[in-house]
């Protein structure tokens, strides 16, 4: 009421209204002392008064799906580097660090997002292990679900991705759903009465259409596409059609799965608006489905605009079709003072979540070759920015076909799958990662039983992290103590670490663009079409693991 | 899964999806036996079959804002009527009931909720008496609400009307906003940094919009605008500019006060779909507006749409243009089975709510008649499909003011409130109704003292209702003897009495759509400009009683 000045103003701005299109010229946007839009209009005061002379003012950016472990980082590094592009919330799916060590998981990320000035909407991991057909390090059963949901009935779950335990109607994947939680969806291919069964359920969303019939026909069916672009995974261009005002509000951006390379090179959802303008998409249409859609699918109606009783997420922007972001508010916040923003807070600790890689050492035999007899076996194939796989049959010396494992880690039974793949171009050394979705066991892809022994034994002793084995036999390692999945190092740090094991594997002649990730997505059998786990390979579509024979 | 057949199948059909305005040919919609959308699609089957052939399948609609006080109907009678239109979802603000039996109201509906089929989802009454001004029959205060909210958190506030209240932070009126309610909004006119301020407290949208600016204004301030369609307030021609693309997720229908005249001739929310899709709008976003956006904004996401997982809640009809509706399926029960359905359900009863009305017995007396001096007083003009009255300053011999009064009926202190309106057209006799929001005394226009002390105690008689003395002084009267807002009666029968109400007050010279809403409407003291209580005349503007000397 202008009764007194408030805690700041940000000056004489243009405003991008999300729900009509329409500019707000020259006008201030007041926030609270707790970090929220009190007012948007013309003559507010501001104990601190930011100018917004000659910047767009739009909401902060929604990544409706992620996991945060893909970013290397803890939370507090994360939020220092996502919000520089521009995202003030993001819903964190913590079943990267639950296959590790629990409902621990839980505890660790609700705790952070506490802590945090940015958004972290943390969801229960709802398939913890993805499937029965890998050995994970702890498991997450409907009890437990059901004990935190009673602790705080906002906790909605982490991607359903048990599909035909849907269909089949499993009594303890049923469980789960039990009382009505909000779900994320994660149904790739699924089609027909498969998805109408899927969906019956009240599943809200799917983050995993890679076409646009397939994506089509899940927001006929009612649910929201979520469209990903990952640095291993990416669907924006496939699904840039969709991007239309008629769907505006369906739709929302995701990652999904993002590296901290990525991330400092400029790859995150502000790419992604500037991406989808440039291909022809109405700056409404491209701003509403990074914030205002997201933030309505994911029920989190306090956020998405720039209006009275909001979150002060406020993006100012020097141009709205580049999407050139020249200062960022999270929370009130501006981003250069979060450090001093959150002195004092209760960051969890990750000291629990180490020394979490518990395998025997591992030798060359533990990698056979198998015989160049011509005979043809299942390959996994693999294209660049998808984590479907072919299902393939060729004999071992086919180009570009190599050997893979997945070796169990969690001191459970010392299983070692093994499988071939084709895709990583490898002609020399060996890739390994403790990263394993969602077991996390380690995997290796190698052109020697030497090269693959040591790399998996190199992330044994790291206890956990990216290993690049070259064709010398030296090694070049990026450590992820924490649950073998993340490092307290800062962002930077991390991605600079990151490029140069990207640049050891392209000397080797891989040329991905992420080959960790898409070494990491191997063993995720929730995923089509083959897939390798420490128990063996998987065909997905059936959901069995392949005989001996079939080997 | 087709693995057995659904409960029910609507066998090929057209579906007109909401989300993109797509077409889906020749399709099933199959429902479970919960009444449940279970799958849409072809080549399912059913233990019982609806030929959808020539037909056109779109969701059941959502009244976005109402008060089933307003249809004279129980719920049982309300949900016969309003089926018919297409309505299977109406947000239900109790305030009427809740006036003159306090937080009894709240059990009443939500008992009926829980028995009827088509879903009434019952708020909270904020505001409870509207304001200070008035005398009520209860009040529900915020610890009242906490303990209901307590009890079931997802009970939202009914419109909170207070907002000077709110613009002057009155401590028991922000009490009532904590723990983060959904708050649905009522500012008629608020605007500027007022509108900043109301809004800021969390509201949610508003249905007061009367013109296109006012509107535009709140749309850009990040709430919902509910276009109104009562039987006094018509707001649907005024924004029906605002019915485009862009906007058509910021928007719902809502008919606030509607009678069952009104809703027997033919004037509900279908209406509202075929005048909008004959003014222009596409009718994607009409059918849009009147379901999905309409269920998003009210935070109902099991419905909006045919699709899986979605209440079976779908309107079958012959012409989409014309919303021509064929049939009714509401949780999925086809509407001509809603007895049988509804069968053993326990409805609340209406006991507790008879003998409400406790004034005096008046005499003309209590009416006196100001002289015929020349002298200007202060006039509420009126204007037919409108709650707004101007604040006028006439004689009292000028052409149509007539006296009108409100009489204190909940036996609390006798008040009788008097005053001069504009705008009723009568020649003689009088009008009374026992509805008068919100309060709920008796008014009175008339015009001798005794004609308007015949027609109040004719209420006194009946405990309640609409009574219109014509100049023989013969009295025809539609009895309301539950809490003197609502009939026993079926709606047809309702229907037929009113009609022949309005039919009397017409050859009295009345010539309004309704005159015992717009009579009703006279004590309202939170909508502008000039109002008459029980207490007095009420500057709006102000917040104020008039003093004598201004009267």
């Amino acid at each position: 009421m202008k009764r007194k000045p408030a805690a700041r103003v940000i000056r004489r701005v243009r405003v991008f209204h999300l729900t009509t299109g329409e500019w707000e010229e020259d006008t201030d946007i007041a926030l609270d002392s707790q970090g929220w839009i009190a007012a948007v209009g013309p003559g507010y005061e501001g104990e601190e008064v930011i100018s917004g002379e000659g910047l767009i003012a739009v909401p902060g950016f929604v990544d409706a799906h992620m996991h945060l472990e893909s970013s290397l980082m803890t939370p507090r590094q994360y939020e220092r580097m996502v919000t520089a592009h521009g995202v003030t919330t993001a819903v964190c799916d913590p079943h990267e660090l639950a296959n590790v060590a629990g409902e621990a998981a839980f505890a660790y990320y609700l705790q952070a997002a506490q802590a945090l000035k940015m958004s972290l909407v943390v969801r229960l991991a709802s398939c913890v292990p993805a499937t029965t057909l890998e050995t994970s390090g702890a498991a997450v059963e409907a009890p437990c679900l059901k004990r935190w949901r009673e602790r705080d009935p906002g906790l909605g779950l982490g991607e359903f991705m048990n599909v035909p335990g849907v269909l089949f109607q499993d009594p303890e994947v049923l469980a789960k759903l039990e009382g009505d939680p909000f779900v994320d969806g994660h149904c790739p291919m699924v089609s027909g009465e498969a998805l109408n069964a899927y969906l019956s359920v009240g599943v809200r969303n799917d983050h995993e259409c890679s076409s646009l019939p397939e994506a089509r026909e899940k927001l006929r069916r009612g649910i929201q596409v979520l469209i990903r672009e990952g640095s291993a995974a990416r669907n924006l261009e496939a699904l840039l059609p969709l991007m239309t005002l008629e769907n505006s509000y369906q739709l929302a951006f995701c990652t999904d799965d993002r590296n901290p390379l990525d991330m400092e090179e400029g790859e995150h959802l502000d790419a992604m608006v500037r991406r989808a303008i440039q291909a022809g998409v109405s700056p409404l249409v491209a701003y509403r489905v990074a914030s205002d859609s997201a933030a309505r699918g994911m029920g989190l109606t306090d956020r998405g605009l720039v209006a009275p009783g909001r979150r002060g997420d406020i993006l100012l922007l020097s141009d709205l079709e580049e999407c050139r972001i020249q200062r960022v508010l999270v929370g009130g916040v501006p981003r250069e003072e979060l450090d001093l923003a959150e002195e004092g807070a209760t960051f969890p600790s990750e000291e629990p979540f180490l020394h979490s890689v518990r395998c025997r050492p591992m030798t060359p035999e533990d990698f056979p070759l198998l015989p160049r007899d011509g005979r043809l076996h299942p390959v996994m194939g693999m294209a660049d920015g998808s984590l479907l796989t072919e299902r393939l049959s060729l004999p071992v010396d086919a180009p570009d076909v190599l050997p893979v494992a997945v070796v169990e880690r969690h001191g459970k039974n010392g299983n070692v799958g093994r499988g071939l793949v084709r895709g990583f171009g490898l002609r020399a050394g060996a890739l390994a990662s403790s990263v394993g979705h969602d077991g996390h066991n380690l995997c290796v892809v190698g052109t020697s039983p030497q090269a693959m022994s040591q790399a998996v034994n190199a992330l044994r002793e790291s206890q956990g992290g990216f290993a690049v084995v070259d064709a010398d036999g030296s090694c070049l390692l990026l450590p992820l103590p924490v649950a073998g999945l993340m490092s307290q190092e800062e962002g930077p740090v991390l991605a600079n670490r990151l490029r140069k094991l990207h640049q050891a594997a392209r000397e080797l002649g891989c040329s991905l663009r992420d080959p960790f990730l898409q070494l990491a997505f191997l063993p995720l059998a929730v995923i089509p079409h083959l897939k390798l786990t420490d128990r063996g390979l998987v065909d997905v579509d059936a959901f069995r693991l392949l005989s001996p024979e079939e080997c």
